[in-house]
């Protein structure tokens, strides 16, 4: 019998199972394919590993602005892609070994609930049964495939199939204006594709900073990207999209088109129907211990259909892991990240303007271009960029949110300063590095 | 009678004019040459400018590695000066506007204290008087030239030079190997000239943490920079550098030689025998809230010869003029960040191992390859670097100290940690955004 059984060896899994096992823990984990999950296999690493080839790409073309001359700039896609398969198979040997150093036992196979009490979930996998006595569900999420005519019948890519591609598409129309698809919409355009953006919502990116998502839309239009907002899909053919605006109904002909309009809890053949886990939307509901309403079940990432980030299901799972191991732990939401690393790079922690405006809830609003950063001027020639710090009205740091490189790195500045509590006065007594972009947090401070 | 009289109008002593006049003060803001002071003009500003086309260089050279390819990769030096002294105008000019809307007089000229009471101080500048009830001394400090044989009649650069030369030098002798002489050595190597660091103590950048010092200078002798290390210069020709190792004296040739071995407050000619100042190391004494010895005079920035560094500076005038104008404030020096912009980057906030060690503290460390980061992995082919967290015995973290980019724009994230009084533990549960290269710090808390 093992202590714990978790299932998903995404980010959430592999860390709930490293730190179970180095807490003493007896712990086995099942994963259906690779280890890393979605994040290391078919998101967050290997797009980040394309990008960054666009961003180098799109810096030997723009050299001659800062001095830099180069001939005949281009692009080998097949190296590209090989590169981020090799990238991918070291961080998932990082990953095993992890494993394998912290004993964790490693089932590769579909598992499957079996049945479950509050002292013994029994396990199905590969024609073999594995009992124990705490589950964590880390089963991670799965694109939507949303019920649009003709997406069983015509030619379409996810995310997986866009990150498999040998080549670039000479256009791509893209379904979807939200983190993926504006990363993919980034990508392809800086590689030369001619990409057309389709988004149901009034604007692009709808859960970041209202601003901040038009500022980038802008941003892309100027580098070729053609945008439909607040446009609805009618039909998905090969080679096609159907889709109605204010303006009526048109056809765009397109080579690839890529349907990413969500991802959803992948909740599908786990036999946990038996458990009648309480529901959260399309997930499960959970305590601030990620506790199921089974008091030996925990579920952590994109199963609760609450965050759907792999850096909130890794912190979920420390959440959930604590608890089994004795020690007093809660999840805080207060200041989850959101990147979306589009070029220039959007970056936002804590409450939006738009979420207090939902709420009722009275705020402030301190916001400066990133051009009041003397290392962003020096850095992002022409460019511009925007940084936005929420508080409430006492003062005190609930949100910031910015678009300008490298907002990646920084909005953890952010992040600690709202969950240390600190206020505008005592985040103004800090001595930020010169020159450096971070600075533009006090700039904004005083501005 | 004005209310506040400035002198010097760098970092300090603009941000002080700004502030002050900002919280109602009548302030006269003397400079002797340009607005920004030694950082805008002749320091940290034009240094990145320069550095960043070195960067874009590399980028481009080395551009294959990510599948980017490029032929006849070149620089054009002129150009990059041409713009580096673009971007010093218009930062300039922004501090002037600054002013401007601010109502802060300000006087381009030499400026002494003629006279001063605890109730008036008058100050002679350009054949005028002026008198203020207050004043902040941000003199700021000048290249120390120490007493080397050949420095009255050999020809060398400061740094001064070095930022206006026209041309890349064909081989450059760096006399000091503090953080000055490290990023003109990589951006002189990076455009391919014959780089060699002199260095009288025992490592490259002595108050950087060691073994990151070390960690840089490998990396560049891979680059092809030369070291000599414990190597004390004898004398200094026209041409050539003399100096003696524990192998003996030896005779470098060399076309341009490079002195940068640290800067000292200027303080000479502002009448300041007069007042009777108390005096630390050849600096002024301060308090926690900058005053001097006399009530009504304030010194902040190079001038106190504690910190020099351009950051500090610009909160010591904050503190000063917070007290000024009746406010609580006291000036912390817990965690002042210190970047070296080399490539890689190095940053470091805090106490160092060795500074605890020469005060006999006790401590743990913390410490990691920066390869565990999935970002950096991706972003550095072949890269290493580390990532170093010092905490006191009961796990308060008082330290960070990390190489690889982009460590200036990460080290605030350490330093919001210290100022906040975090401990392990607490920044265990702090949410970094997936994949960054800021999820260093959390995989080392967990090291």
């Amino acid at each position: 019998m093992y202590d714990l059984a978790i299932i998903g060896g995404g980010p959430a899994g592999y860390t709930a199972a490293e730190r179970a096992a180095a807490g003493g823990l007896n712990t086995i984990l099942f994963e259906k394919a690779n280890l890393g999950g979605t994040c290391l296999n078919e998101g967050c690493i290997p797009t980040k590993a394309l990008l960054y080839s666009s961003k180098l790409y799109h810096y030997a073309q723009t050299g001659a602005k800062y001095g830099v001359g180069a001939d005949n700039v281009r692009f080998e896609y097949d190296k590209i892609v090989a590169r981020k398969n090799k990238i991918v198979r070291k961080l998932n040997a990082g990953i095993r070994s992890k494993m394998k150093e912290n004993n964790v036992t490693v089932i590769t196979g579909f598992a499957t609930v079996a049945s479950a009490t509050e002292e013994v979930v029994t396990i199905a996998c590969n024609g073999e049964t594995y009992e124990a006595k705490t589950m964590i569900l880390a089963a991670g999420s799965e694109t939507t495939i949303p019920p649009i005519k003709g997406v069983d019948t015509a030619e379409f890519w996810t995310s997986r199939e866009a990150l498999e591609a040998k080549e670039v598409p000479a256009s791509i129309a893209i379904i979807g204006g939200g983190v993926i698809g504006m990363e993919f919409a980034g990508l392809f355009n800086q590689f030369g594709s001619q990409v057309t953006v389709i988004e149901m919502a009034p604007e692009i990116l709808p859960p970041i900073d209202a601003e901040i998502a038009a500022m980038l839309r802008q941003n892309y239009e100027k580098q070729g990207v053609k945008f439909y907002i607040g446009a609805k899909v009618m039909e998905v053919k090969t080679g096609a999209v159907v889709f109605e605006t204010a303006d009526g109904e048109q056809t765009l002909e397109t080579e690839k088109t890529l349907l990413c309009v969500g991802r959803r809890p992948a909740l599908k053949e786990l036999g946990l129907e038996a458990l009648n886990l309480e529901r959260f939307r399309n997930g499960i509901a959970v305590d601030a211990q990620m506790r199921t309403s089974m008091k030996n079940i925990f579920a952590v990432g994109d199963v609760t259909a609450f965050s759907m980030l792999a850096h909130t299901a890794t912190r979920e799972a420390e959440v959930a892991v604590n608890t089994l191991l004795g020690k007093d732990d809660a999840m805080s939401y207060k200041a989850i990240p959101g990147v979306v690393y589009t070029y220039p790079e959007i970056a936002g922690t804590g409450k939006t303007e738009q979420e207090l405006q939902r709420e009722g809830t009275a705020y402030k609003v301190l916001k400066l271009p990133m051009t009041f950063s003397g290392r962003f001027v020096v850095e992002n020639e022409g460019g511009n960029g925007l940084c936005k710090i929420i508080t409430n009205e006492a003062g005190a740091i609930i949100g910031a949110h910015m678009i300008g490189n490298p907002s990646s790195e920084l909005i953890t500045i952010a992040s600690l300063a709202i969950e240390a509590g600190w206020d505008v006065e005592r985040l103004k007594t800090l001595v930020f590095p010169h020159p450096s972009v971070s600075e533009i947090f006090k700039e904004t401070l005083f501005a």
